[in-house]
């Protein structure tokens, strides 16, 4: 049992202390003696409360779980699947028997609502594993730890025996997703909700209207979706259909309409909405733009009213997304009218306008019976305090807001898009910073946080990539203690859970193979695809906005995503791996040679890797463009392999080498085809290594 | 411009002749100088004549054109893509500008008709193209040709140019997928229609009963779907769908109802119709089983009637395919009743009352307007001429059905569920052996054939690797010309369109790395996952029944299809190029370094591969089952090693030593785990060429 065990328990071969496969990590765990076998017989059984969605959900975990395993239930292979979940569905089935019972208390409301008991206690032993949840919210978390536990063993799948109680730290735990720039069909957000339901996040932000496009069909306004989309539109049965999807699985869906600004869109179709002159089109660029509706017209509140009334029918959720980031005001300044309003009314200048705009905003939006959410541009502190900051500028204004009575939550430090890494993003903590000296009662308002995934650079093909698994570590953050912090655990679950996430038809990994094919294109020989691999597994695009800088040729909603920079992961594993490798050679004083001689076989690959890739590059565009790159990964694998050779041998290389090789390090670290090559710290640190003033330059 | 026609003509990087990357390859191809380039401003103009079914195609083909090449359209990005596919709905579009003109005469039967015009002409110009066909089915056969003739270039993606007129060689070119043991959901069906569009594939052949499954909704007779299906069964929306769905993409849908015997399933809920005693129960194992209609009752003929006139209502097809195959005789044996009127009616035996079944039910077929298409079982010189024999057993019959004037299709070669290599299914030709030396007349009576996907040991997860990429192969041998059989042409060509297959929705190369990943576990070192996929890279489950007779226990259809057997390829890459390697530097005599060097470093992987899979081992119960099989491929790497340190150096080993490594070698060769470990061949070539007698030993 012991062997099993260790299986089941260690969560990587990276020598981290034991721990459970589980992400996020639970509150509470309690590593039991044995572990419980998941094989062709497993059964459920559902008692006390019980209602259609549960149901849905245990049939999902089944689907799961056999996904998972490769197993064929026997009793459905026989023929009496249905029979019981018609059982389940009564609530009657007699536990005895069951591998897995679950027991809820009771219904959770008919709307899921902020701060409902999510809470659950799992408990499995070598005969059984019972789950028991306040609600089908709990229970279905539950049963996503229990897929989590379920791993290969030596004698056959099991889950280890375990006592785990858990709940979320936070209430508000999102996800969003910018359907503006880029159309995500809805069979994407699907999936991406599954990825959600995964890692127990619950709330869905959709992010419907922007400057490129209007992305919902409004029966009261039609030429919002008829002219502001390209046709690319999620018609109001979709809109159902997904509400009740993320229902399912326990997750709000929060819509985003962004006003005043993002609003080009909109203006399209109902221009004399705007404050400028007109006539509006859909924009095809990236960025900050002018267009705004106009806050000195009553039009603007009677449209408001009639539009978010249809809206706020259509979202049953309490909660209800206005945007209000990044108006420019140059149209509002371009206005004599609106410039005489402003100053009739006293109210300065055009942030004052918009604190008036907010401020009627959210009178419509109360009278439909929702709480406003606002980026935190809306923050002013004669707002009603049932609004909600998302707070994306900074850690200071969600304080700040916190302090004065408003609710918060952060996604300063969790936009996808920047490329971060999963270890920075798990680094920053909505109570920490400038939130740390709250009061408890400020506190308490800090509700959460949110992923956010913009759609500059990200389409159907390679969004999923995008969000995760990078969105599970934020994930973790929001739902666990604020104690789970070890990064060598996080990642060896997240690499673990991002596997899982597959067989959810994620295709966060499987696109990079098929987008390298195309980059190469078919009459590549496979040591050239090799070659690209090798390369393309060790860069990530440049960071933050650095991509619009370095852009050749202003990209737009037609540029195409089919370069090395729209395949690569944000996140090179194999980079983060050999950089993790120098770290644990250095601190050993280079004596550990089994790594030596993996790093040295590492970097003699990337030294000798740039002739394919050269060759490549005469048949493929999409290569040529990333040659410069190659040559200086040959570069830094015949510097990495000098340095190894320094150290491996114990020999010291004159300081003029250190220099010299550190000039061109820094020449390498120069972003190409808007690439960087991530080994390059792990380098720079083989040749600092190399000095005589350190352990292994003394050896 | 010769290196851009170089990268688009070269099918790949084995050396063979410049041929175009299609497949099948066109009957008739002539390149010319230059190419199309294929980017943003791409349009297509439909002239001629036009339907709704050929503007979904060029919908479709410009879907796919992009997502192959990663390009957003600039019209659809600008929102005009509707008017542009009003303007070609209405057939009026303006040619000029266009980068593809289609020009179609007049339209195909309502109901597609075996050998309807399916030919086409494309011309490919540096400044433009023209496909021109007869019917919509040729100009979307053409568009799938264009679709394969794309590639990167060092300047953009384009098109070379060139004059195709291409036709098929046989009007008959079909997939037979088993719906029966396995339950295979419509989008996978789907998904596969897919892949048959895109390698001219038209007759989609749909095996819905059998001893373990009747998967269609019958309305007449509900018992048979409620009963015999485990509630795995196509409604009959769903098959109208498939239907349209097939039709779209130019493929005909002919149903197959498996009488009198694989008739099991039937029988759970008209176990009245039956020969045997009954109660019958759906059938969990595989193989030939007993239960058969009674041919003597002549509710049988009654019930059969009324079915086959509700199914032939659903399906427009005029083919009906009623089986026929592997009647065992045991419930007819046993019956006294079925005895005595054989002998009443001067039957002789089983074989005769099968005959007389299968006249009376020709009858019924031919009263609901359909032509019947039975296995060959069913061949006996008195049915009608129009019946279709589909020959499984071997080509004589083909041969035999045709002297007798029945048309014919073969599928003798072509079981997919056998493990053959691309190269053996493609070796098979419908007119070649026994049906050779047919007159002219007779000739034409084969129709062509059909690849078939046998279920047993498929499910969703690894069906397409079953099918794909094997099946281009024999699509090819059914519309190419006869004389077009170059192997490595063919496989350079079939690699290139597998891995155009994926971006249809295709999983089979996704499926694999998941698939290992399972096996591995979630608590794998990467190294151990490598070594894993090394050595299932190149081992082959045994071939045709041979996986029966090693079953340590007897496999069902509750059977988990997750081991390393279910997960690797039918036909490893790795290995055949290895091998193909070895080929090639013998029959250098030993001399091409370069080849030499990389036999050596494949051989030393395999060599020392074992250590990781040991380890494995320990943690994953599916893993331990292969140990054997990577302990084989250790030894197969070291006498690989030890073959080629004598023929790199020159030198020879002692005759003895030769015997003794081939004793060696017999032993891999038997399998383990049911895996055949593929690159012995090689290897026993590789020991052979030491043989002083040898070019190579020689040295």
């Amino acid at each position: 049992m012991v062997a099993m065990l260790s299986g089941l328990l260690l969560a990587g071969a990276h020598g981290q202390q034991a721990v459970l496969n589980v992400m996020p990590l639970p509150a509470n765990v309690q590593a039991r003696d044995g572990a419980l076998t998941v094989d062709a017989n497993f059964s459920v059984a559902v008692t006390g409360y019980s209602e259609a969605r549960l149901e849905r959900a245990v049939t999902r975990f089944r689907r799961e779980l056999a996904r998972q395993t490769g197993l064929v239930w026997k009793r459905e292979a026989l023929g009496v699947a249905k029979t019981e979940t018609a059982k389940a569905a009564s609530g009657t089935s007699a536990t005895s028997g069951a591998t897995l019972t679950i027991h809820t208390g009771h219904a959770s409301a008919a709307i899921q609502e902020l701060g409902e008991d999510e809470s659950y206690t799992l408990e499995v032993t070598p005969v059984g594993a019972t789950l028991t949840a306040e609600t089908p919210l709990g229970a279905m978390h539950g049963l996503q730890t229990f897929l989590q536990l379920v791993a290969v063993t030596p004698d056959g799948f099991a889950a280890p025996a375990v006592t785990i109680q858990d709940k979320p730290r936070f209430p508000w735990r999102g996800l969003m997703i910018d359907s503006g720039r880029h159309f995500m069909p809805l069979e994407i957000l699907k999936r991406n909700i599954d990825g959600m339901e995964a890692v127990k996040m619950n709330v869905f932000h959709w992010h419907l209207s922007e400057n490129q496009g209007f992305r919902i069909e409004s029966k009261k306004f039609p030429r919002l979706h008829e002219m502001g989309s390209d046709g690319f539109y999620y018609t109001q049965e979709e809109v159902r259909e997904l509400i009740e999807y993320a229902r399912d699985r326990g997750i709000r869906v929060v819509p985003e309409f962004d006003v005043p600004g993002h609003s080009t869109a909109w203006l399209v179709g109902y221009p004399e909405l705007g404050s400028g002159p007109g006539p509006y089109e859909i924009e095809r660029k990236w960025g900050i733009f002018d267009p705004a509706f106009d806050p000195t017209n009553e039009k603007t509140y009677k449209f408001l009213n009639e539009f978010v009334g249809e809206m706020a029918k259509l979202f049953p959720d309490h909660f209800f997304h206005v945007g209000g980031d990044e108006v420019n005001g140059k149209e509002w300044d371009a206005n004599a009218k609106i410039q005489a309003f402003i100053k009739a009314n006293g109210l300065k200048n055009d942030a004052g306008l918009q604190a008036y705009f907010n401020k009627k905003l959210q009178a419509i939006i109360a009278k439909h019976g929702k709480s406003m959410v606002g980026w935190d541009e809306v923050l002013t502190p004669d707002l009603p305090k049932d609004i909600v900051i998302q707070s994306w500028r900074g850690q200071d204004s969600l304080a700040a807001a916190a302090k004065q009575g408003f609710r918060g939550i952060l996604s300063s430090g969790y936009y996808l898009d920047l490329g971060w890494s999963a270890a920075r993003h798990y680094a920053v903590d909505p109570t920490s910073g400038a939130a740390a000296p709250l009061a408890p009662e400020e506190n308490a308002r800090i509700l959460g946080g949110e992923a956010c995934m913009w759609s500059e650079y990200v389409n159907s093909e390679n969004v999923d990539s995008r969000i995760w698994p990078r969105n599970a570590a934020i994930a973790e953050r929001l739902w666990s203690p604020q104690s789970v912090t070890d990064v060598a655990s996080m990642y060896a679950r997240m690499d673990a859970e991002s596997a899982r996430l597959e067989w959810l038809g994620l295709t966060h990994r499987t696109y990079y193979r098929q987008m390298l094919q195309r980059i190469a294109g078919r009459s590549a020989a496979p040591q050239e695809e090799a070659a690209l691999r090798v390369l393309a597994d060790v860069v990530e695009p440049v960071k933050d906005y650095a991509r619009e800088q370095l852009a050749a040729t202003e990209p737009t909603s037609g540029t195409s995503l089919n370069r090395v920079v729209d395949a690569v992961a944000l996140e090179s594993d194999t980079a983060r791996r050999f950089n993790e490798l120098v770290d644990k050679y250095v601190a050993a004083s280079c004596k550990d040679d089994d790594a030596g001689n993996e790093l040295r076989a590492q970097l003699i690959r990337w030294r000798d890797n740039d002739p394919a890739i050269e060759s490549l590059a005469q048949k493929s565009f999409l290569v040529k463009e990333v040659v410069p790159v190659s040559q200086d990964l040959a570069t830094l694998g015949k510097i990495g392999v000098f340095a190894m050779d320094y150290l491996i041998l114990g020999s010291q290389p004159p300081a003029a080498w250190r220099n010299d090789q550190s000039a061109v390090l820094t020449d390498v670290s120069k972003p190409n085809a808007q690439l960087l090559l991530m080994p390059l710290a792990g380098v720079q640190k083989l040749v600092n290594a190399t000095g005589g003033a350190t352990a292994c330059g003394a050896k």
